[in-house]
């Protein structure tokens, strides 16, 4: 073996693994920006559709390149027939990340990415068509629904709600869509976007880094926090009884979902951006438990442990006032994320040494064999 | 950001980025070993199924534990019909590779991993089903025939080879073939096994990582040099050309596949085990071309290069012999890594801390958002 130096710490946390020009991470001044831009301020400003494409591209576009950016967007939002005809055999029960996971990669069976000069459109055609594959399924096991994949709906955030709802969305709705789609679109080496950059450091194809990508984004250690922040905020019926409950779980050291970050110390700057669009939704709803619940657990966590919610803890509660079941939260992750997968694929491509890191043995000395009739 | 250590060099080359009692790599005196047993040992005594048992389970099993063992993965070989009519809707014209990679995925929905008690389970089920998933599609999408997916054939190397070609092999080419799953069957912390074990750190299912470390070993600069070697080899009549055509490459800078190797130094153990076996195969087949030049080469890259040839090298004759499409040798290598992506996994489950490094960021510095109308 050669020399190897051995890390502090598993995990290679806070270790170097590679550069990036897509997105910082808790940097003073702004908690996260993607491409030198705060994320809070693309959030209030910005479209969806304009953040994709200032990842993948690096720079916001005209109005003309995002008229036809969203243009081509809207021309592959349908899946071929037999993307249709595998995603009716995935049973109602599965998992629904297992789905978005299978989709993609039947998907690459079909339209290949033949060289990396194609890697745009197939990114493209990814986001494109990830609401449409989830909502199939979706309508279909769930509903016994073959519904159309395509809409009349302008942007993507509004598309989807329309698969998912079969009507057009509220211009609240759509908005609050739309900001979700951003602040999860992006953030810097996580352990998805880690396996796609060492999956594209083969030179493998873009099918290939995204489908892993889910695979890593579908542990609950990473993109599966705000369905446990949901089935937790449910468990109680009002903001006493969610007081009540939290000391409870603290008592017990239960593990509490949506709160605290691995990079960020003092608060997630997603955080307040979420939380003021989920209170708005709970106002136009006329919510009287699921936010004042979400509200006491978050001041209980933050007087009993100074702990404050992360990106996803609000999340729960506007996704549900937007009627999303909660099985579809993560997948609505891989909508927004692939953006930031793929812009990490491209800069793996430009400046690639495959990565192929050592282990430390710690097994048994090397033994002589020992032969099946004298075992 | 948390402060971050920048290492020296790109692609984690020469980190330590965890531990694992499953092999060593380059280390003085074997090449490979696992499980402390070194490789060209077990190639030469042991049976492929003996060496997955040793990898998942730590020991090499008992008589009794092995036939339980066949017997399960006899078990387990057939496919579930929905997987079949889904591999029935890949085109012919698809790589292989990610034929296996939406075969293994689907799997997952049909037959999800509930919880880390069901990962023996789940990692024999892919092993025992991955030969009839190459083969049904292969058969199907080539030559039109619904194979049957299970046979009488006592062994994996001895099933596998049925399925493909439809009738039992000899004992030769089953003994072969068992050799070559042996030396393929794990290789430390290389980028598919790493994808694997990233993926695994968030928690998520067996058939994810699988899936992703499938991804990764489809890149041309992992797992597809046994391909890129056979092309190269075909493309010679005689040794006399092989010789000429070499020489010309390396006057042209050409990357020549099968020659070298990221860890190893001075020669690949895997080779001299396999070199012999595909001599004997030369033989067998009367062949006049095939080894002859492959030797050629082989000897023109040490004289001027001193490069040695790699486990892959050998490969591509020895499995053109026995009549294999140059296409599937990437998916024989996983059926065979599969087992060691599944020992890594169980290891990673066993003590794990999410993979997260950090990244250097070399992006533009904080900017204002400008609104879409003043770009």
């Amino acid at each position: 073996m050669a020399e190897a130096k051995v890390l502090s710490g598993a995990g290679l946390r806070g270790q170097v693994a590679g550069q990036t020009a897509l997105s910082t991470v808790g940097m003073p001044g702004a908690g996260l920006t993607y491409r030198g831009y705060d994320v809070r301020e693309l959030a209030e400003h910005a479209l969806f559709e304009e953040v994709a494409y200032l990842l993948l591209h690096g720079e916001l576009p005209t109005p003309a390149e995002l008229a036809a950016y969203q243009g081509k967007l809207r021309s592959l939002r349908d899946l071929p027939q037999p993307l249709k005809e595998v995603l009716e055999r995935i049973p109602s029960s599965t998992h629904p990340m297992d789905v978005m996971r299978t989709g993609c990669s039947f998907l690459g069976t079909l339209e290949p990415e033949r060289n990396f000069g194609q890697q745009e459109h197939v990114s493209d055609r990814l986001l494109a068509a990830f609401p449409a594959m989830m909502c199939y399924w979706y309508r279909y096991s769930h509903h016994g629904v073959r519904i159309s994949c395509s809409s009349d709906e302008e942007t993507f955030a509004g598309h989807f709600l329309y698969l998912l709802h079969g009507k057009s969305p509220s211009e609240l709705h759509s908005k609050v869509m739309d900001v979700s789609l951003i602040l999860y679109a992006e953030h810097e080496f996580n352990a998805s976007t880690f396996t796609a950059r060492v999956c594209a450091s083969t030179l493998s194809d873009m099918y290939s880094c995204v489908t892993a990508a889910i695979g890593s984004l579908r542990g609950p250690l990473h993109g599966g926090a705000n369905e446990a922040a949901m089935a937790m905020i449910q468990k109680f019926a009002s903001p006493e009884e969610a007081v009540r409950g939290t000391l409870a779980m603290l008592e017990r050291k239960d593990k509490i979902m949506g709160f605290g970050h691995a990079v960020y110390k003092d608060n997630d700057p997603r955080n307040e951006v979420i939380k003021g669009w989920a209170k708005k939704l709970s106002e136009e709803a006329g919510d009287k438990v699921l936010y004042p619940v979400s509200e006491a657990i978050d001041k209980t966590m933050w007087e009993q442990k100074k702990l404050f919610p992360n990106a996803d803890f609000y999340h729960a509660s506007a996704y549900h006032f937007m009627g999303i079941a909660t099985e579809l939260f993560t997948p609505i992750f891989v909508c927004s994320r692939v953006t930031g997968w793929a812009a990490h694929v491209f800069e793996q491509r430009a400046n690639n040494r495959i990565i192929r890191p050592s282990a430390e043995y710690v097994g048994v000395e090397q033994r002589a064999f020992v032969p099946l009739d004298r075992r």
